[in-house]
């Protein structure tokens, strides 16, 4: 087979400096990094990444719910550029590495091509989506799920933040709040580049991860009511206790999803018990459920058999409780072209692989409702995401954002 | 029976209109009052009460843990004070009754003696201690734990707040640091007058309850720490989510605690979880326990329970889990001859009662290690407390008063 474009290769030491530089903002004692969407941590990491676009000659566009596109050009400004990129926003106890990756490979790409000044038909454009994690505001997706139409502009940018705050006010006070109506820049196709945040590609000593699809996911928010009552007086017998009312349906959760198969994901990951203090036997519980699975028939069939196990506990303890829909994404298969270019170029790099799903949601699975899309997922140690223990190598990055070098110049 | 001290009743209007003036500080939008301790509802709370206590002709004094002592004085004042009050603080969704009453019930005593010039040999001091209700900071019932010697006075002015801020930062914000030493105070006697927070006195149709003992109180905070990691990725199977094991725990420590007898009281009323976002598995969470009991021996005997089942849900479920105690008071036998006066007291005024030991812990528990002490219950609405609903009757509430009145006089 002939290498179309021999000895191109990114910069490892630039891509893993700028992963590394970027972790600064806003890091964390353990080696993590806390940037909530639209925070004053978020700017700060968006303000350097457009830095960086700009000096490796990029326009910048912002549109209106703070979706970030830096447009390298090409040598036809009319044709629709070749996307890649991610988030820059993380978890509470994010890592260094979901998201950033996806972006900063893309920015490696660009400055690639420009080290060797390799000119390309169609644009190449490096995008930030907004609010991928959903730590500070639901729900997730938010940037990608606009651009798509999976949620209308206006709703999005007028969910809350804190303290009475929206998104749209949020964009503003740090300076995000675009023009440009979400999803009227259309893309050729769109490329992102992500950490594994599981332990496939590690235990199968596997290089690069050709992602086919994405699972589905659901999510949803419960609340419990019980009542109030004085921890020293109330019998136990006689209580309306919110937060053992949680407890039993989060142990029914769990062993109804064992019940079900290995691919099931279920994951009650925030709880909040009000008023929650230790002599008041709490009367109000709020929790999430995050729900996933390759199957959209199974996630159906999961969702009424939470819907039964929340009634079932209520009825039983004598206590209210709620189960609102908050997010629904069905699986995603990616385009088989887009698939089969990363394959083609994977396999030009002479880099192990194999074909996978997804087990997280990503930008991607938004964005391909309306453009060709793929993955290239990358792994990281022990699977570990979500953590600010989330490692990858050097290499390891290096090499995926070379995979992602090859497919980008198959499409442009 | 001769009637010492007749035709005088406390004013019913009167303690009522201070009860609900009181009540308009921190009001919540269901009829209850969020006065966490040291906030500035609780310095207007104080305020207000001190400004009440300066018209009554009262002297005040504060000491260095905030306590505020309101002294009618006597004819002799070499003698200790004849002692009542309570707390001003209240549970973040606390009622307009617990605590406060006891403290208005003494002001309405002072009240009534000024309405009738009765001079009293013996001072009268109506007291607020300081936090009783530990919402905002543990331990509880630091204002008299600090008077009474159980907690020393620069630990518990250490103690942290918010913000790295500490009790006495806080105390010194609101203007109720002051320089008597705690304890140095002495008296004759302590009354405090209470709202039940139990169903017993309104179920038995009883107006005043003759409180002989408290039952014994335990707090402890428990950390369960698993791993974060990525609700999309990570197998059910293959999680350590540290609220999956705190579930098993609360549903365990439930069905241990209704295994011993009905006395038991055993309550998590805090639970937090970390980093509490939807898409992470959690890996930490920290709760409290509430343990009470009239008995020592069976205290000590669930806290060993307690401690078997932390270690073994943590041990089957390949987490950490640590138990540490907070705070340990043992149940309190009360001054017969403080209660003999009050059952006295109570006949001769041909009200109905009966003799009960406190499910709540009280100012009094901690004051009775030093002190001749005894309590007043009156019913309350369901025994709800600790909750918005709280409520006791404008009668019930006066005949508290009147009880707590002839009580003093008695004892001056």
């Amino acid at each position: 087979m002939t290498d179309p474009v021999p000895g191109i290769f990114v910069n490892e030491r630039r891509l893993w400096d700028s992963l590394m530089t970027m972790g600064e903002i806003g890091a964390l004692p353990h080696g993590g990094c806390r940037r909530l969407a639209l925070s004053p941590e978020d700017k700060a990491g968006r303000d350097l990444f457009v830095r960086w676009c700009r000096e490796a000659g990029c326009e910048i566009t912002i549109d209106a719910i703070g979706n970030i596109y830096a447009r390298r050009p090409g040598r036809n400004p009319s044709l629709p550029a070749a996307a890649t990129g991610s988030h820059l926003d993380t978890q509470p106890h994010g890592g260094k590495f979901d998201g950033i990756y996806g972006v900063l490979a893309g920015l490696e790409v660009v400055r690639t091509l420009n080290d060797h000044q390799i000119e390309t038909e169609a644009p190449i454009d490096v995008i930030v989506w907004t609010n991928e994690e959903a730590a500070r505001f639901s729900p997730p997706l938010t940037g990608s799920g606009v651009y798509s139409g999976r949620y209308r502009l206006d709703e999005a940018q007028a969910q809350p933040t804190e303290n009475g705050k929206t998104v749209r006010d949020d964009l503003i006070a740090i300076g995000y709040l675009g023009s440009d109506i979400p999803g009227d820049r259309k893309f050729k196709c769109f490329i992102e580049a992500h950490i594994e945040q599981g332990p496939i590609l590690e235990a199968e000593n596997c290089q690069i991860g050709i992602v086919t699809q994405i699972q589905g996911i659901r999510w949803y928010d419960v609340t419990v009511t019980g009542q109030d009552g004085h921890a020293g007086t109330v019998p136990l017998t006689l209580r309306k206790d919110a937060l053992h009312a949680a407890a039993e349906i989060l142990i029914a959760l769990r062993e109804m999803g064992l019940s079900i198969d290995d691919d099931i994901r279920l994951t009650v990951g925030r709880l909040d018990v009000i008023p929650n203090s230790g002599s008041t036997i709490p009367g109000t519980v709020n929790f999430t459920i995050d729900l996933r699975h390759p199957s959209e028939d199974c996630l159906v069939e999961v969702e009424d058999r939470i819907r039964q196990i929340i009634e079932a506990v209520a009825t039983r303890l004598g206590v209210q409780a709620s189960l609102s829909p908050v997010m629904s994404v069905p699986p995603v298969l990616f385009d088989p072209d887009i698939v089969n270019t990363v394959r083609r170029c994977t396999q030009e790099l002479g880099y192990s692989h194999r074909d996978m799903l997804s087990g997280a949601g990503h930008d991607a699975m938004n964005i391909a409702t309306c453009t060709p899309t793929g993955m290239i997922f990358i792994p990281c140690r022990e699977g570990v995401s979500h953590n600010e223990a989330e490692y990858a190598s050097p290499s390891a990055v290096a090499r995926g954002a070379n995979v992602l070098l090859r497919t980008l110049l198959a499409s442009t």
